[in-house]
């Protein structure tokens, strides 16, 4: 997972008028109207695409390249990395999403090279990339996003993927999502996707995603990339807010080591093929089906994370706002000493409130508590030692809760979930390079 | 080192009107006028000590008691843990200080227990020990010092730390501060001390110090503590006001994991016994001193940081505020990503680079430039390559620079120290405990 894993997106494209009024009433309708299906990326109706090794990943053959199309240009999204340092596809495609006002026909994606850090040749790269897609499509470059995962520093070779491109254009099918999760990995153990039917009042509709982690790629970093389809049609702006409002408690609330990447980028794109029509009223429904589809990449990229066993998800409850929950989930899911403890299924309560502690947030230790798989371990700033070999038992499991309650009185809460850390993380991510 | 390593201190006692106007000319006189001597904590004048093992250490036999004292009520300075979860002993010292306004004639120092999380008890057990060392010495117990280090939420043993203190006290001796630098250990690898001599034109005085790392203890958690003694005559406030200066550059200014403990302190106490008097005049001088003492033993405490094989020297420099270069420097000392490449020797100029872009300080990119042992690795947004082998010698070595050059224009910088982040530091943290 390396370095791509405090995801921190901020929002690319045009300004949102539509901010106000949340309209996300999470679980209400999660649980009657949202159903797990098959098909991941390519689930919902209008969107095809195709994958193929154009030979980027030369040692392995593995899959490098992929292109997925709706049928004409139709809403789109993107959130993108916060760090300074932002790859070519970056600034290219929020450059698009401004231009068009959130309007797309394509996304293609590379991996095996981040083109970060690659001057201006990286920027006429990515510019070629999209124009090839859009020549190919009959769209403007405009309408094509363009991401790039793998190595950093080093320049893509145009040689290769230009042909490839224009291979996978001739070959865009439908129902092949599956081969797209594939052509985005990089180090991932395992491909990531998903895919939920919405039901509601006035029809059904379909969301997809697939995802990648990110890992140690031949000598370099790599990239968190999500992709979300859908075949509700939504106005550009309402996508983004309902893009931003789930990637807040999903691909935004996971970390591994606390690092981000210069080319993490989540897009969403909407057919309207379902004819499922988004509006402020039934917002919710298109929320609550993004959070499902995105919560479970999210997690799996953490499963999936450099080194990880097991999977921690950590609750902080009663925080003043939800910003300071966030915060201290945050800097507990970041401590090497938590992270460690959990790798070594120790229920080490000192670390968890000395690491809430520091997080820079007011609440008095004495009114907290900290439960390990439901076992209270310290309360009235007084450990409860006689529990610990009961939460030891949980966490020996591959998922590991940790719940904070700050006894602000404030009622806010988060969650953020990363994973242990190990001695194969070290290894994986020190060893010698050049 | 675990728990105690990104040391944030904030002051205890009395206000400080003596605030603006630093005389800190570090370098100028540092060079002609300090000279490193032997004799540790106790090498200034009018400071006697005592160490023995009490029983808390009961597996080893190892120190574990420690009494400093001067021989009269003189100068002190304390700068605390800013972690909301405050050990007892932490507590007591903050208000003794404030009740003395900067007067104390000792302090008493016991490893192998934090007194943390450890309620009411805790905090009349602290009270006990400065009681005891009060009453042996015939000053009143706000005149008392404490600190403790070892595992949190075990009470103390009191029935071997009050005739503990009863002892040390009946054996107060000059000329033995390298026993107080090993009764103050953990699981650090080796005592740290350090002495100078500082001359002056009204005269020579000397500074010595002392200070411990943390590492795990038994089940949990350790502290960083150290403590510092001068024979200048130095009045509380103007102490106070160069402990912090000094430890901002030296103490606060490393981390092996961004872990900041429940019971980190710093101690200053000068005894006046040289004859040489510092005020606002020659503040500088006291204040070369301390930053040549403060920064040995900060380094030192790195050097012996759990897991550690290198020392890593980050300098950030024309970065927009003091504040801003520091941030930056912290954040890259904090990743796991440079932490893991540096104990690899791979000069992994990407990771610099993201860590710095992510510190959430505003440059620009393509202004920067990253050097690894004075080898030039990024600039202009590009990677130079060629130039890794050079690099990769230099981190082969113990002690690696790390160079960020921001290009804002605003010509600030600042400097920290850590460690790399090696499959020890796991094996460490994560094996199981209870």
């Amino acid at each position: 997972m390396a370095d791509a894993s405090t995801i921190r997106f901020a929002a690319g494209g045009p300004p949102d008028q539509l901010r106000q009024g949340s309209g996300g009433q999470e679980g209400e309708l999660y649980e009657s109207a949202v159903t797990q299906i098959h098909g991941g990326i390519t689930a919902p109706l209008g969107f095809l695409s195709a994958a193929l090794h154009c030979g980027i990943k030369a040692k392995t053959g593995a899959l490098d390249l992929t292109v997925v199309a709706a049928t004409r240009p139709v809403s789109a999204a993107g959130l993108f990395t916060t760090n300074l340092a932002q790859a070519a596809p970056v600034l290219l495609s929020k450059r698009h999403l401004q231009h068009t006002a959130g309007l797309a026909q394509a996304v293609v994606v590379n991996s095996g090279c981040a083109n970060a850090c690659t001057g201006t040749q990286g920027m006429a790269d990515a510019e070629t990339m999209a124009r090839e897609v859009a020549s190919a499509l009959g769209c403007s470059p405009e309408q094509v996003l363009v991401a790039s995962t793998g190595v950093i520093g080093v320049n893509l070779n145009m040689g290769k993927v230009t042909p490839g491109i224009r291979t996978a254009i001739a070959h865009m099918a439908p129902g092949k999502g599956s081969d797209v999760a594939r052509a985005l990995m990089t180090t991932d153990p395992f491909p990531k996707e998903d895919a939920v039917r919405v039901e509601t009042a006035a029809g059904a509709f379909v969301i997809g995603g697939t995802a990648k982690g990110s890992g140690m790629i031949e000598p370099n970093m790599a990239t968190m990339i999500g992709l979300l389809t859908t075949d509700a049609q939504v106005p550009p702006a309402l996508l983004r807010r309902a893009l931003e409002e789930s990637a807040r408690d999903t691909f935004n609330a996971i970390t591994v080591d606390g690092e981000c990447s210069t080319n993490d980028t989540l897009f969403a794109m909407a057919s309207g093929a379902s004819g499922v029509v988004i509006d402020e009223d039934n917002y919710s429904v298109l929320l609550d089906g993004l959070l499902a589809v995105s919560r479970r990449l999210a997690v799996d990229i953490v499963r999936g994370g450099e080194g990880a066993t097991k999977v921690i998800r950590i609750m902080v409850e009663d925080a003043r706002t939800g910003d300071e929950a966030r915060q201290v989930a945050r800097t507990i899911a970041n401590s090497p000493l938590v992270k460690t403890a959990v790798h070594g299924a120790d229920p080490n309560w000192g670390r968890i409130v000395a690491a809430s502690g520091r997080a820079g947030v007011q609440f008095d230790i004495n009114r907290a508590t900290v439960h390990v798989g439901g076992v209270l371990l310290f309360e009235n700033g007084l450990p409860h030692d006689d529990a610990a070999p009961r939460a030891a038992e949980h966490m020996k499991g591959t998922d590991v809760d940790i719940h904070v309650h700050l006894g602000t009185g404030g009622g806010a809460s988060a969650t953020i979930w990363t994973c242990d850390l190990s001695a194969e993380y070290v290894r994986i991510n020190g060893e010698y390079r050049t």
